[in-house]
């Protein structure tokens, strides 16, 4: 049943394939160092594992106009944009208002959304708690049949909390709603040799190997390798191929080990 | 003693005052989530404890017209911009011919540069290794006495290692090197209490206080607090006087601390 705001409280998962993301992260606890990000690293590997191209973050500051440019930009050059913070009740959580500017809607009440609220606070269930029902006109709920809480997203952009522990929650939901085109295959391949003495034979590979993303990446910390090279690509014969040529051109006692 | 290529290899710290700084993160590894960044968070806290205003961190593909676009945007927008990645010897290593293309001038090989090179590498040192000699035109080179390493700075852009260890080593250079105008003072309440119970209280403290920045963090885990309340402005007194009004408009038994 379709909510007269655009909002529909029983949706089920129907997944949607896209092959482009990025991600705005709402950010003075960020910018000023007091909290590390934890959700970029999370949001990553999902989208990997999804086979979705991750291919941008932005870290702004809690700035309503800011917020909404960059959710505007990046909504023109990828196909699905995720919001992390900014979502809650206090005069600091600007990501709601800013997405609404950002699709020049209104901001609504989600009814189903306050329900869950309600549900949830029971006799303790305030106006403040309601705050955050509030979504731009025409967002829906993204929901999973095991979880009691949603993510809001209007069209292409899925609006997250920035509360690491609720952010990572979500991801189920994403895993239930989206997928990439094919999956990323990879393989690393960890070196005692450091990475300057074997730049000729890591330059030879991916020169040789153009579809596979070769990446090379020196480790200084003590560790049982120094050097790691990375093979990526959408089929798992290239990346093989790509590995194996790599390996056929090793120094005498490599690698450490192959992932 | 000027170098011919711009490079002054004696330099001595003369501090800079800036206002804002931004940072490009390149950035596959981070983005395909094999790698957790660490570097953003020790460059916000360094910046912070320097007073300088960090507005804006853009994680971007190992991409070269990607690397050069966001360093000329940032640029245009901040005092100072910070690149961390992409400046090893291997193919992927494309910050520096990025930022070459950012300034619209060539890449060179610093002396200097190659110098320190041959001094570390001795005689194993090789044509890869002076790979990272290779700096664009105009360059020069922020050192600091106890340091063997320098950091590669073009104009207003740092461009810093992507490895952790290393440009946790360069942070002491910007600190000798750079400075914002003033610093921030910060304080912080910790509250047993649910963000949504107190939400008027914060929004009333944050409207009569319009110069501090006013924080509101919840927090899900257990913990020995449920809401963190933070207080930033570059005067102590600013900050000073929203704490202490936040503290007389807490309910009773709060707050858990202050820090």
């Amino acid at each position: 049943m379709s909510d007269p705001r655009g909002i529909d409280p029983d949706s089920t998962p129907a997944v949607r394939v896209v092959h482009t993301a990025a991600a705005v992260v709402v950010g003075n606890e960020i910018l000023s160092g007091k909290v590390r990000d934890t959700n970029v690293v999370e949001l990553a590997r999902t989208l990997r594992g999804l086979g979705i191209r991750f291919s941008r973050v932005v870290v702004v500051a809690d700035d309503c106009a800011e917020i909404a440019a960059e959710i505007a930009a990046l909504r023109a050059s990828h196909d699905v944009v995720f919001t992390s913070g900014g979502v809650g009740p206090t005069h600091d959580d600007l990501t709601i208002a800013a997405a609404a500017a950002a699709f020049g809607v209104e901001i609504v009440i989600s009814e189903a959304m306050a329900d869950i609220l309600r549900a949830h606070y029971g006799a303790r269930c305030r106006d403040e708690h309601l705050r955050m029902a509030r979504v731009p006109a025409g967002a829906w709920l993204a929901r999973v049949p095991d979880s009691q809480w949603p993510a809001i997203v209007m069209r292409d952009v899925w609006l997250l909390p920035g509360v690491p522990e609720v952010f990572r929650a979500k991801l189920e939901v994403i895993r239930a709603w989206l997928r990439g085109p094919a999956p990323f295959f990879t393989r690393a391949v960890y070196l005692a040799t450091e990475e300057s003495e074997v730049v000729s034979v890591i330059d030879t590979v991916a020169a040789a190997h153009p579809q596979v993303e070769v990446g090379s990446y020196p480790r200084w910390e003590p560790s049982d390798h120094r050097t790691k090279i990375t093979f990526d690509a959408r089929e798992s014969l290239l990346v093989e191929a790509a590995c194996a040529d790599l390996l056929a051109r090793l120094p005498a006692g490599e690698p450490v080990r192959v992932e």
